[in-house]
């Protein structure tokens, strides 16, 4: 382990890996599970979503801790309907029971050609891109989502009443660079108010609400009012039917009968997931569909971009580009992420 | 019939359908065919989205009679695997093609819970929310979308590669009202740009690029460039995920593979849709999924309003309303669209 800033340190992969499991097993989860979580979360890492990585040892370990989150669920998986999976994840760690959820799916799919799997009883889903990606690298074309805790005013409204609900897609490349997309339904994260309030700037009018409501431009009264959705009325939609289909149709819950991790650690969320997985091999061979993808890919990035210093890009090339770096240099992790982990490890 | 403006007039819904299909039947088409086609376009009209009802006439009329568009498709269906289906349309009108497939869509996920159905060889779609009322009232949830002529430029790009591909969902309520989301992918339709143009305004630099795609206030040089996508490159993910859904998984033509019907309207379009189908009925009662889904609805309606005069809404609710209205009073039409059909009809 090498350090290269004073804030952050360089680790391979499969030490990190290593170190994950080693906290996860102490907080009490059982060999398969730890295998599964640190999976998703070091992929995270490895694609520079830090946020979503293994810096969520902080949240899901005093969870764990207290008892909020059951670290030993029995997860029950069901099938409705021949291609429909029912998952009770039992208040397990959220990547825990959507991965267990992401294989159920993905066999049923290989069966049918499609398949839907609705988790309930979960906890904060992780990253999205993730799952898509396993999904991708076996073939599977993926619509996945997750409810979250309540954030959003609802179009027009002046409390939170829903959640920044992420929703993401995956295309496999059998021959190439599977398309990924992973995004939540706000404009901008809150951190991005945050730094403009740090260099005393305006934010646009788009980005966020003051309490009342009323769409804003200091980020102040933004911070404390609420994030705006991406297309006003379009992303309070895609913001809902994410919510539909992964609380209300899965049986978890939905809205504000979701309970914050932060303000109600140690109670379950119920929160609820969606997964749906279609088999790309049944709809031609792996050479159709990688030429299809690479020419999807070239006659968007061959348009002359707007600004010559930055050419055109598609759906999750960063993302793959940082993984494929970081999966030989190694990941680049705070300091104090790899000390929280090794604390919990007992090292 | 009776006359309500200058410009429109109010006609019934029976004699609307039968007048559509009057007019169809006179472009050759099959009695079946016209029946499914004015079906969606009533519905469009009921709904008050008349940009996507009978005034299409005018584009798949000029298409029909010059053999642009197959006015007798031998639409072949296809198990592609138990719960994947792939439908060619024989270059038909789009929302024939598109409710052969929905129905062979209902028939699989009936058996299996889920399917996807997926079109190629078809035309202009029309709406979307014709077809997730339809799925709905049967206990249908949907997902469904359609790739488009190329109107807008990749992210950071400077041509129009890509279409305003619409994406919409359905979620039924056997005892109220489904949630129906039909949502394009720019920020605005070029409608709002040329009203703002007409009135001298400026617009928001979040609506439209100049044609070298860089974001302008300037509606005139907005109509010259191309439309943004909501929320920037979530928006360009989105629009790029509907059509390798629609269009490149589908096996139909994808970006500037897609013919225009504008530029090109005597050549096959070889446009493509998806829907996916999920069976609520598998999922629980309709007792429970009716209770949830006003629940879930009060939840938001009852968040004080920003603007005390604009309460807030759900997704649907004011398509869903006119249609009721019109559904009783009568539509309100334009009198050329009107007249128009008439010619088409003979009358």
């Amino acid at each position: 382990m090498n350090t290269k800033a004073s804030k952050n340190q360089i680790i391979q992969e499969s030490e990190l890996h290593a170190l994950g499991k080693r906290a996860f097993l102490k907080l009490g989860m059982s060999d398969q599970d730890t295998d599964d979580l640190t999976r998703i979360l070091v992929l995270a890492d490895l694609f520079g979503l830090s946020t979503h990585g293994l810096s969520r040892i902080e949240s899901y370990g005093d969870r764990l801790k207290i008892g909020g989150i059951n670290s030993q669920p029995h997860i029950q998986i069901e099938r409705l309907a021949p291609a429909i999976i029912g998952v009770n994840g039992d208040n397990g760690v959220g990547p825990v029971v959507g991965m267990r959820t992401l294989n159920a799916a993905m066999e049923a799919a290989t069966e049918f050609g499609i398949a839907i799997a609705f988790a309930r009883g979960s906890n904060h889903f992780g990253p999205i891109s993730p799952y898509s990606l396993i999904a991708a690298d076996k073939g599977f074309a993926s619509i996945i989502g997750s409810n979250a805790t309540t954030t959003i005013a609802p179009w027009g409204g002046s409390d939170a009443r829903l959640g920044n609900s992420p929703l993401g897609f995956g295309v496999p490349n059998p021959n190439g660079k599977p398309f990924l997309l992973d995004m939540a339904m706000s404009v901008v994260a809150r951190a991005k108010i945050r730094n403009a309030l740090k260099f005393g700037e305006q934010i646009p009018n788009t980005w966020g609400t003051d309490a009342k409501g009323n769409a804003t431009t200091d980020p102040k009264a933004a911070l404390d009012g609420f994030l705006l959705p991406i297309g006003g009325h379009k992303g309070y939609g895609l913001a809902l039917m994410v919510d539909l289909f992964a609380g209300l149709l899965s049986n978890a819950a939905y809205l504000t009968h979701i309970k914050s991790w932060q303000d109600a650690p140690d109670e379950p969320q119920n929160l609820g997931h969606f997964f749906i997985l279609v088999d790309t091999k049944r709809l031609g061979s792996s050479q159709w569909l990688s030429e299809r993808m690479i020419d999807f890919a070239n006659i968007l990035m061959e348009s002359p971009p707007a600004d010559p210093s930055k050419p055109v890009i598609v759906p999750g090339m960063i993302e793959l580009a940082k993984l494929e770096r970081q999966r030989r240099d190694g990941i680049e992790m705070s300091s104090e992420t790899l000390e929280l982990l090794k604390q919990y490890a007992g090292e």
